[in-house]
């Protein structure tokens, strides 16, 4: 192999981001959320970019892999994973498979070390790849096995919100969304800008009848339209069971009505709408039991906490295998995680559901061109790698935030966000109704 | 993408190779097995080479897709799959799905046009990833995300076999094996030869009583080796759980002991001596029941029957997430399929147990330079493809004994080529003990 495809070095960028107030049942979005870009030069002179969560843990995790890559090739994303491994857990972060809870920021399911780890991993696999794919001439989706297709679909992510944050910052021009007609109307803008098909409602915000009546408002709207209510597992089983039964045939799937693979699979087996995830089976060794018990029917994929691009698709083949659908998480995230997402689903013979994507709220981005829905659906890329490039100047003002923050934003904390609004609010406890 | 990855054309070769007259349940190996070779050149004018089962029906299947393929990428792997559907089963194979019994000549499961169809798509895979890699100047390991180990262990395989077949041909030196003894020096000179650790006996041959006696002189002759017995699907549950308790504690897995999922199941349930297949988790849709019903402790992948070498790391991920072992299972084959076999296995991080090869059986190849088996191990290549090269001439001597063939040796047959010793010999009825 050639030495033009060794790791000559890792710079890394923790950024924050302008995030509008979006509300979910921890909280709400800070006005600025940390992510972290990955950039991985090649001795041949090729620069790749990868993109994750920004919060310490990650950034803990990160360094000691940035440092120990180079003289390594970008071919060999296997070994990412052995070598993060052997770095072990690293200074910040959680205990080794250790259940810490639910993800405070990202409603991400359980967090644990290993899993961390795989989303730090994650943006170090997309690097590569785009290097390597910069390299070879090769777009990242041919280094996958080749495109199944030519666009994907993703979904419009609508959220209740505010229309400004009460300390200020993240500001955009959507205005609230605090009722029915409020998401109806977030809906309508989404459909004329991007086209987008399928509409997916972060729920477990409101009492369950006013999320209940918000879909219906979405149904008469948009008659044939996939919807689908998200309540990041804020209800119980009873509630879950109810607000399935009101909604039976207007959604495509719920998604995570009620926390844990117990109470997923008791709401499964009493309902006929389909259960989606990104909470109960987020990692390999979830998966088992939740199959087993019939407590999912979708899994949605994230490729940062499932391990990257790779590893998404393995993920596809023990779905396929299993008859689960497919389709996928997303997160505040940027236009490179944008591409990554695009790449590897455009690869997924069975991806069967749009796509969710919050990247229509963001505002700001790291790359030179945004990316640009039409139809609700992205082009796949042809360019070499991913098909992106960084814009440097705007990397710069975004990591000067970063570098500028008193510490209250470089941890993406929901509940801490709510309470600037609210003095007394405390993360929910589960389930909320 | 450059249309230097464009395919340009395709040749299919199909040759016989001599092979010896090895037993199983079945039969015997007949003197000459046909095989296919798949060569993809692409337009940058470099060749990539494949190799498959060779019988008529894979070669119906092949001419097709051959045909259908210039002016696609060697990158397009994924769509090889999709082109071989809309190809459908072709002319001269089984009904879509159906139920062929288990597969004659190859002992290798339930045949299904599904599964034909994939052992024919491995071999242009395979082809593609070579012709990707040698363009590249990447070895086929990197195509897959890079190898985790420097060399892969191989299994010594071990026979029942007579020292000359019955009508000539498919001659070698290595003399009769016919009694526990026989086997010892076998796997003697399997040791001296190649330095093989673990040793795999094909049982099924003679009475179980024989085979168990086989397996403990190997025990005795090689203490702490790992062992196994694999006698194809041709005992009963009862014949099963006699033969796993004689030999509990001396052997690394027992692998299809009883024919089909149910019967192995049984059996699982009923000793502690884990059980490997090849025979009853061939194809994907046949997992979920296996596994659930804990019929297979150990999958025994084929990359030819699994649909190549991207598949065979799906099939990797599913076991991993189950909790399930794999190891690879082989049939008579050329080094084309080691190489790829090598390669493969090289990136699956959790291959836990040597791999099966029938190679040093095999005095004919079709390439320029034999593999060679240190320590029981195969060097990983990391020259561009598969680092391995055809000789034409061979090449074109195997393919006129093809050519010359009276259609006797065409088909494998291993009850045919025991009816020549024996002409009342019928394909045993399972169970057989």
């Amino acid at each position: 192999m050639t030495s033009e495809l060794l790791i000559d070095r890792v710079r890394l960028t923790p950024v924050l981001i302008a995030d509008p107030p979006l509300l979910n049942t921890q909280g709400v979005h800070q006005p600025y959320t940390p992510r972290l870009i990955v950039e991985i030069a090649t001795r041949g002179g090729v620069t790749g970019v990868g993109e994750t969560y920004g919060d310490s843990a990650y950034l803990g995790l990160a360094r000691p892999l940035a440092e120990a890559l180079p003289g390594h090739a970008v071919t060999d994303v296997n070994g990412l994973f052995r070598l993060a491994d052997q770095l072990g857990a690293g200074p910040a972060t959680v205990g080794e498979g250790r259940d810490e809870g639910v993800d405070a920021g990202g409603l991400r399911g359980v967090r644990t070390a290993a899993k961390l780890r795989l989303s730090v991993v994650s943006a170090f696999e997309v690097a590569c790849l785009d290097a390597l794919g910069r390299t070879l001439g090769l777009p990242v989706h041919a280094l996958l096995g080749g495109k199944v297709r030519d666009t994907v679909d993703y979904s419009a992510y609508l959220f209740h919100r505010w229309a400004a944050h009460p300390a200020g910052g993240g500001k955009d021009d959507w205005g609230a969304a605090l009722d029915p007609a409020g998401i109806v109307a977030q809906a309508r803008r989404f459909t004329t800008a991007y086209g987008f098909r399928s509409f997916k409602l972060k729920g477990g915000v409101f009492e369950p009848d006013r999320e209940i009546a918000a879909i219906r408002a979405l149904a008469d709207a948009f008659p044939g339209h996939p919807l689908r209510l998200d309540p990041n597992g804020a209800w119980s089983v009873e509630t879950s069971v109810y607000v399935a039964e009101q909604l039976d045939g207007l959604l495509e799937y719920l998604e995570d009505p009620a926390s844990g693979t117990d109470r997923m699979a008791e709401v499964a087996a009493r309902t006929r709408v389909p259960l989606a995830t990104n909470m109960c089976v987020t990692t390999f060794p979830e998966i088992p039991d939740a199959f087993a018990r019939g407590a999912v029917r979708i899994v949605l994929s994230d490729h940062h906490y499932w391990g990257g691009l790779h590893r998404t698709r393995e993920l596809a083949a023990v779905c396929r295998t299993f008859g689960i659908g497919l389709s996928m998480h997303s997160n505040t995230h940027l236009g490179i995680s944008l591409a990554a997402m695009t790449h590897v689903a455009a690869t997924v013979p069975d991806l069967d559901h749009a796509c969710d994507t919050h990247y229509p709220w963001q505002t700001e981005d790291v790359l030179t061109r945004r990316h640009v829905f039409r139809a609700g659906r992205l082009a796949v890329s042809d360019a070499p790698g991913l098909g992106v490039a960084l814009d440097r100047e705007r990397l710069a003002v975004l990591h000067r935030r970063w570098l500028d923050d008193d510490g209250s934003m470089r941890e993406r904390d929901d509940a801490a966000a709510m309470r600037r609004a609210d003095p007394r609010w405390v993360t929910p406890a589960v389930p909320r109704w």
